[in-house]
């Protein structure tokens, strides 16, 4: 028998087209148990605990429930709030713990990032020197794929089919038109890994097919050594793709794009980036003296459900359901369910746990033997990786020509912990 | 009995996801006339012609003609050379007619917009001067659908169905994250009319979906009412999605991007746009006060065949098709085959006829009265125009989880007539 009391599910951070998948794992998993008394989202996040802005997943439909398997980016709102150390932070954490009493929530299901995980991880310890019983369980999300402690992270197959799509359709135009537009640079998200860029790898099945270069940040990027790729692709092929990681960075780690004096940081202190693909642009026709054009897919990459992974879709699902069960039927707490690969071929993916505190405290670059030796493309062994995660599609129900996507009626609950 | 001889297909200007529709329309059709000797295609556009780089069709696979069908972007190769008048061209169209000669080529089948019906236009009036009896006939193709006395041009409606459904998914995001990400800018491909941004208004189901507000370059765009319209949406929905026209235009006429110093000219002539995206951001940050980004999809969304309409598939086709009967069954020359709208709902459409030089010489903007008072989004004629087109999606193949696209073998034929 689980502890009895009510459970919350939050989603924070950058949207995936499959964080409503985790979501919905966690909704329709609790609703089974007997001991999970109500089913609350909390709405934008953390912020939505702090503010008690909360709804009951009991007034929402069972098919918008289960349109959350196909609905992309946060459908119960996210947020980008920082919650600091216990110390830096101690009115958020004790306002969290008021609101959680007061609605007697015993289970906090958190679908996020590292940031997430770290969040998670004080509350576990929070609620311990409380008293305050409770279980916490992480759910990963991230399309950057930089967790560690798990083989990939949901939202990663999603944005990795994805671009791998878009690349290889940009990649026919430049080949049919590179007669005159000779060079095509595809933008890909990643702000510190090069996991995104990596995976459009994927798209090519012949020599010759886009991309014929990817950058990523764990390569320190030279110019002289990028003049030469391209020229060298260009002599080769006539035409030059080139997919680069937004986070490119030189031999002395600092951002290419720094320059440009285009720098901002968000609340998170991460700097915020953009901007490379244009610089390639410039060095480009500058030195290699072909025009270049350039597409930045921002964040349609991330939220792309049209042509979603299903494998990424239920891997989703799957992290939102074992982390009810292991909270609910094994008492589990301070862990974020992790992703286990058993085998490649054919691919085999069981679900495991991980500390909160390690998966918060730990990044996960692209390992350097994934990338080639001159830093300008990925080794069979990233193939081998990435592969199982693009199969299958998901499908969207369509009307009118256009997908047709649920929303949550999201209606607040009273408020039992106003803030004065 | 129509004409006896060989025909020849090329494709021109900008890829679309449907343009190998089109040819795959004659290829098909060409081959069930026995009057049609041998059936051509010109390797990368007119270039093809005046090199004499030609593929034989039949030398190609049944199967890999059928997959035209679902593979995007020009697979006969594009170009953009630009053919003036007979008078300032005279050496080019002489090769040509050189080159139609030396293998008895009596039909042109030219896809492509204004440039190439332009070209073919001239074609036929030399082979009259020169009594060089041939067919040439023109197939619409532009993403941009500004071609006049069409009622739509093949390519719009898939990159209409792409564009809207990345707009949908991105205005998640946006609706997910506004807490801190507040502003989304979507910069959509059209260069002098707004067609492909207005088409993303079919995103918006209910009030507050994005998109909030469309700029089109045929409503003069002034930053006040710009900043005006901002803060509205955002004091009604706490958030902004923009999408805007990459050829937006201030009273006076003049690109907004002019001011960025980013002007260049294509070797048609035309300006090269970009960064009004970024342009718009600038204001919004400095004005209104609110954290923007932007997504600018370039060359995916005009070859997204992934999420193609079926029925702008369906009419590409039909267009290439037709373009051979009415040639090898009814002698037609000089002509570009239309679509003709015959009615809504139900949406019934046919095709037409239309001259070339008609075509050559005019420009379809988006009419004044399907944009709003403000400028600021389409009114419901617009809607009730663009509906039909996004309706149906293209089966693509999938192997190992992404799109098989064919490639065609485009072996050249030897040359009857090579260059001196």
């Amino acid at each position: 028998m689980g502890l009895k009391g009510s459970c919350i599910v939050a989603q924070s951070g950058g949207p995936t087209a499959v964080i409503n998948a985790s979501a919905c794992g966690v909704v329709q998993e609790a609703m089974k148990h007997g001991e999970i008394e109500g089913v609350y989202g909390a709405i934008n996040g953390v912020l939505g605990i702090l503010n008690e802005e909360i709804f009951d997943f009991r007034e929402e439909s069972p098919d918008d429930i289960e349109g959350l398997k196909y609905t992309p980016a946060a459908a119960l709102g996210s947020c980008r709030y920082k919650l600091k150390s216990l110390e830096d932070s101690r009115e958020d954490y004790a306002r969290i713990m008021e609101v959680f009493k007061a609605h007697n929530i015993r289970y906090f299901f958190y679908i996020g990032g590292n940031d997430s995980m770290d969040t998670a991880d004080k509350i576990t310890r929070l609620s311990k020197e409380m008293d305050y019983e409770m279980r916490v369980m992480g759910i990963p999300k991230t399309v950057d794929n930089d967790l560690a402690f798990t083989d990939h992270c949901p939202g990663y197959g999603s944005i990795a089919k994805y671009n791998a799509t878009a690349v290889m359709e940009a990649g026919r135009d430049t080949d049919a038109i590179y007669t005159t537009d000779t060079c095509t640079i595809f933008e890909a998200m990643g702000r510190n890994a090069g996991w995104i860029a990596a995976a459009t790898a994927l798209a090519r099945r012949e020599e010759g097919d886009a991309p014929h270069l990817i950058y990523m940040p764990e390569a320190a990027f030279s110019i002289e050594q990028f003049v030469k790729d391209c020229k060298e692709v260009l002599s080769k092929f006539g035409r030059i793709f080139i997919v680069a990681g937004e986070g490119l960075k030189d031999a002395s780690s600092e951002y290419i794009t720094a320059a440009t004096g285009e720098f901002a940081r968000d609340s998170f202190g991460h700097v915020q980036l953009g901007g490379v693909a244009d610089i390639l642009k410039q060095i480009i026709e500058k030195e290699v003296k072909v025009k270049a054009r350039w597409n930045k897919l921002g964040t349609c990459q991330r939220e792309a459900m049209h042509f979603a992974s299903k494998t990424d879709r239920d891997e989703a699902y799957l992290c939102g359901q074992m982390a009810v069960k292991h909270a609910v039927e094994e008492d589990v707490t301070g862990k974020m369910v992790s992703l286990v690969r058993e085998s490649d071929e054919p691919y085999r993916c069981t679900t495991g746990l991980v500390g909160l505190a390690q998966v918060a405290n730990a990044e996960k670059p692209v390992p350097r033997e994934w990338i080639n030796e001159s830093g300008n493309f990925v080794t069979e062994k990233f193939i081998r990786y990435a592969t199982p995660l693009i199969q299958g599609e998901v499908e969207v129900p369509i009307e009118n020509g256009l997908p047709r996507y649920i929303r949550l009626k999201r209606k607040p609950i009273p408020k039992k912990s106003p803030l004065r």
